[in-house]
């Protein structure tokens, strides 16, 4: 339409647009009022003042931050932490409790779509603002299932999606009643992450290092690797899933120390994990990105351990290594745009980069401009100024055409990097 | 060095911990005090408040701007449009001109570091902060040569670079002095862009378009492809090439508006033109990126037409097809760091997405969607709410594993996206 008639209203741009230029959908449109809205809300992300919100500031939000960029979106932040990650990056960034209903839902009030990057968050603040019309990505039902293991094991279990055998658990004295399943690992049913919340129970005599709030216990599962397959959903149903990674975790912390992408796996390995991811996400119906951890067993069964619904730490490499990014990816499905390719350009690697233990205080990179040295060395630093013992203070990412010549240089960069006071 | 010696000064705490870890260092270290300086000065920019003001907020600071979020980098930025394109993204964003001598001073006194993403800036300005000790990469000198086009025509014939033959104009009248030249162009010494400043003299009587201000006259050149190789050279004098890439302008208005990497050329004539680009930014001297726009004539001859010491239109697709991206090589060069490997993952196409004729208004990304459809397409948009008659909105960078691939494509993407208002 031409620059004298813009002072119609948004709706008739759109309707005139659409009706003038997508000639394959004229007949349609003309049909079918709400596929037009429809087409009107997508579109309108670009050009008009569509607020999302983002719960969470740490730096998944940061990379997310980093791709929205390139949509012209503006995005808000809420997070408790004043020097988060995001701080500098968003459209605006307000310090506030993500469990706190209240706060949550003043900040939600004022967006049009509301994502999350962690998932402790006040979910009836979600299922209230979603109520009244606010777009919720993932949806708060589905946060609400994941943050807590037991009712996650159980949806596994509803759907025939394979996992390790366990049960529900009160007491540490609960685990008593069950040492069948022993060795096991005890786990608090929510608020546990990055190794808290989780303990080896090998025998009887370590029962006393059990929880006393409602967890479950897990039989401990001999695995020959650990897998990760990110997969997208958007909401017209559309999935679409990365290759599935192999993660490496610290010996004593359970922290993701090393990533390769792809997993060195067979192909129908392959094939069977990015089966069960996808599963997954069409039984929970999420929108958005979903991370599902798998053991691959000594026996070759792969068996679900968990998910996450949102950008994960398994999927960083994508950034470099990917037509898409898992972030650019998340965008994508949570405003129901037509997801990107997930071909990977060669294999990737990727080394996090932990606080180094007996370090607390001002950050220091230790040989990070030797580790530049090395072709294909990609940092991701995470604005954090503070180092603390095993925190994530950022990552690494390495490309090269071989995943012998990745483990090379990942060990290199292990070894070069230090992060101290 | 442990945290419980945290209130060490800076200086102090690099020179312990280069002492302990950087071994292969040691005896240098010991005995010269400047490398040791230059270490400690490199390093803390990843840790400390370490400034880097950067004179416009383009498109072109906006995507340096998401390159730099990875290395943990300030960015302070000074554009004279409140609504910049980098508006919300950098540490800071100043409203104040270019090229005002104290604007320029007074923002880049608070810096350690000044760069640019525009030429015209205030070099005087420059000067004296390089003077007084702030770095300026590029230097203020080079960018005085590149902002005059006689200067960098008499640069180039200096030191031998191949380009068209030119003679000094100071009023069009001049031109009927040099008729030999034509069919020839007739350029503005300062301030031309994007095809302004720029007119083609055929015969005498065109020579009434021509310019009453100090110019050159440049002999048309017939050429069979436009070219251009993005190079960066680090402070250690450390140089990276990337794979020369072709560019296709818009038929009347002289912008690029397709461009594809790697260019259909013979491999003689890339390691030729890559040659060339190499010894053009080692001639200068420049610290910094370097695009080198060239003919490749019809008689198989490459000639350098112009040069631009900034990130560049024709390196958009770097982001997505290469291993490190042209705006964080530039970080790199600027901060003297190791240049990152130019490897190109599979052949890519750019086009621009320039404001479509007859409107004038807040933008509207018509048929953006649909693009997104086709594989491989990637948006990038740059904030800009109103769109102009062939103002350059965004860009779409376009994956294939074929040449053949990418010209359907690109096709495909130029016919869906129109921006209207």
């Amino acid at each position: 339409m031409l620059a004298q008639n813009s002072n119609q209203p948004l709706f008739m741009k759109s309707y005139i647009f659409t009706h003038f230029t997508r000639q394959t959908l004229h007949f349609t449109l003309f049909t079918s009022v709400s596929l037009e809205l429809l087409l009107f809300i997508k579109m309108e992300h670009f050009y008009s003042d569509y607020k999302i919100g983002m719960l969470g500031g740490g730096q998944l939000g940061r990379m997310l931050l980093q791709a929205a960029v390139d949509y012209n979106l503006e995005i808000h932040v809420l997070d408790p932490d004043s020097d988060a990650p995001c701080k500098n990056w968003g459209t605006s960034f307000t310090t506030g409790s993500l469990t706190d209903f209240d706060t949550v839902y003043q900040f939600g009030k004022e967006m049009d779509l509301i994502t999350i990057e962690i998932e402790n968050v006040n979910v009836d603040a979600l299922k209230k603002l979603q109520k009244e019309g606010t777009k919720v990505y993932p949806q708060p039902e589905i946060i609400e299932m994941i943050q807590d293991k037991r009712l996650q094991k159980e949806f596994y279990i509803k759907n025939n999606i394979p996992t390790a055998p366990f049960v529900r658990t009160e007491t540490k004295e609960d685990i008593l009643k069950h040492l069948d399943l022993l060795p096991a690992v005890h786990k608090l049913g929510k608020e546990g992450y990055d190794g808290k919340g989780v303990q080896l129970i090998n025998t009887k005599n370590d029962i006393a290092k059990g929880f006393d709030k409602p967890g479950l216990l897990e039989k401990k599962i001999d695995f020959a690797k650990e897998l990760s397959v990110i997969v997208a959903r958007n909401k017209d149903g559309q999935i679409s899933a990365f290759p599935t990674v192999e993660m490496v975790f610290h010996p004593t912390h359970n922290l993701v120390e090393f990533l390769f992408s792809p997993a060195e796996i067979s192909e129908e390995l392959h094939k069977k994990a990015e089966k069960i991811a996808r599963g997954v996400i069409n039984d929970i119906g999420l929108v958005g990105i979903l991370a599902v951890e798998m053991f691959l067993t000594t026996e070759g069964e792969i068996l679900v351990n968990e998910i996450a619904p949102r950008p994960h730490n398994s999927g960083h490499q994508t950034i470099q290594a990917n037509y898409t990014s898992q972030y650019e990816q998340h965008l994508r499905a949570i405003l129901n745009m037509p997801l990107g390719a997930t071909t990977q350009h060669c294999p990737a690697a990727m080394v996090n980069l932990l606080g180094e233990p007996g370090y607390v205080g001002s950050a220091i990179f230790e040989g990070l401009e030797e580790a530049l040295n090395i072709e294909g060395v990609y940092p991701h630093l995470y604005g954090k100024k503070i180092t603390k013992p095993f925190r994530k203070m950022g990552h690494v990412t390495i490309l090269d055409k071989s995943i012998e010549g990745l483990k090379k240089k990942s060990d290199e960069v292990k070894n070069l990097i230090k992060i101290i006071a």
